[in-house]
């Protein structure tokens, strides 16, 4: 699908957004790529973000999911609003092994008041590429509410 | 409901499970109740758990939730087995606003093989308990696969 | 949970709106009880409601477990209004086996715009009473639009 | 994806047990094509089948989605297996408005036990063809339980 964004500075506005979440601080995770409906996100692998199998637990992989959904959506809102995400749904459906997660947000349904993405996890170990989680994710803007700091 | 522990040291079982968890340790939480069938997991805000507007990140409230759920599952599950997520969907039905969260996972329906649980995320702020999130969440139980390092 | 409703005449209007889905008269569902935030639905057995071993449709539970969370959102809107669903996940924990099925959708979180549901969907078997599906449901308001034939 | 069906005779095996659900001819939905890893069905509108805008009921359009996603699952198990639904998560993500629905079900992610499928549910009004409803489906293959008439 091929969207027209509202606003033409989308992608610095995405990733100013995104520059303001600690938590992607934390848990070292980047923001790789931003286009109309499309965003991805990377994390590589560090210890301290697995679970008792030494894998990337369950809730970061859903971390970068939601993000990656969220500013999927986001890239298409006006510049004067901001985001809210009502729900996601994720399977696991893979060990996320590997040296680095990848996850693509992309917009399924685009709306006014609602939006719906889709979302995927690569793991990439080596030369291998396996999806480990996929998802659906509904997000809410939230016009004439800029999603700025202190506001 | 009340449930009969397949293993009597489910306890410690699952206080071990959780202590390998190490993204859990990242982000401060910790296991305060367990109980067959039931977990609470606790989470003080920090604020390099954030999103934009300095709350705390949806998905690390989908973390602590997944979490509480895996282990009121792992709670009734045999001693020799481990356990995974299959899936999860989290509704964030209010801003994870307060100085603390509070994830609480129960079993609804175990089985054999898969174990449905629901789970609820409160936010306290002084007085105040407000609930943020809730959600389902299906586990599987693999038996005969020590949840252990190494194995 | 107590709510108040918007509308004194809610259950006048939550039935007039089920008694125009010509869907629930298909497969011979009823509209059991309509309080503020609550609504239940029964489905009593037929054959021509089954999956291929004779037990009701997981997709028919799904029906009427959607209408249940559905009316107990409405029951809470505005006169005016009419309603959407935006979207639901359902687990089904147990074979829908018995005489009669009966759908029971609460409100958790009412708001203005969405409102969060959680359902569930019991069969009844002589004596018996077991749970066959559990879910979370959200739905939309539209305001100023009369939920009404031609409307 | 391309999918090698563990029994020759899939397509055979997914029509026969089609046509035990009775549900599905109740509300005239057919099975429109199967292949490895994929099932298609489609619905004819009926004004029977509506909600209280005469538009098709939600809890229709997730019957033959469900249905859709189970049978593309069941083409891929052994030829002596049955198959139940764990769960699904289903968003409306447009009015189901159409002379007919088109709900096509694609695994995800096969498994011995559980396998993951997305659907995709199609409104086709005159040449206009609009997605309706997206989801994600979990399946699980019960070895060894065929699935057959008294069976």
């Amino acid at each position: 699908m091929q969207f027209q964004p509202a606003d033409p500075g989308f992608e610095a506005r995405v990733r100013a957004s995104f520059g303001r979440q600690a938590a992607m601080k934390l848990i070292g995770a980047t923001l790789a790529r931003v286009e109309p409906g499309l965003a991805v996100i990377e994390l590589p692998y560090r210890a301290d973000l697995t679970q008792q199998h030494a894998l990337v637990h369950g809730g970061i992989t859903a971390m970068i999911a939601d993000s990656a959904a969220g500013y999927a959506a986001y890239s298409l809102f006006p510049s004067d609003s901001s985001i809210l995400t009502v729900e996601f749904k994720i399977n696991l459906v893979a060990p996320a092994d590997g040296e680095r997660l990848v996850a693509t947000g992309r917009v399924k349904k685009p709306g006014r008041t609602l939006t719906i993405c889709e979302f995927e996890v690569v793991a990439h170990k080596g030369a291998n590429a396996t999806v480990c989680a996929v998802g659906l994710e509904t997000l809410m803007c939230l016009a004439g509410k800029r999603d700025a700091p202190g506001g």
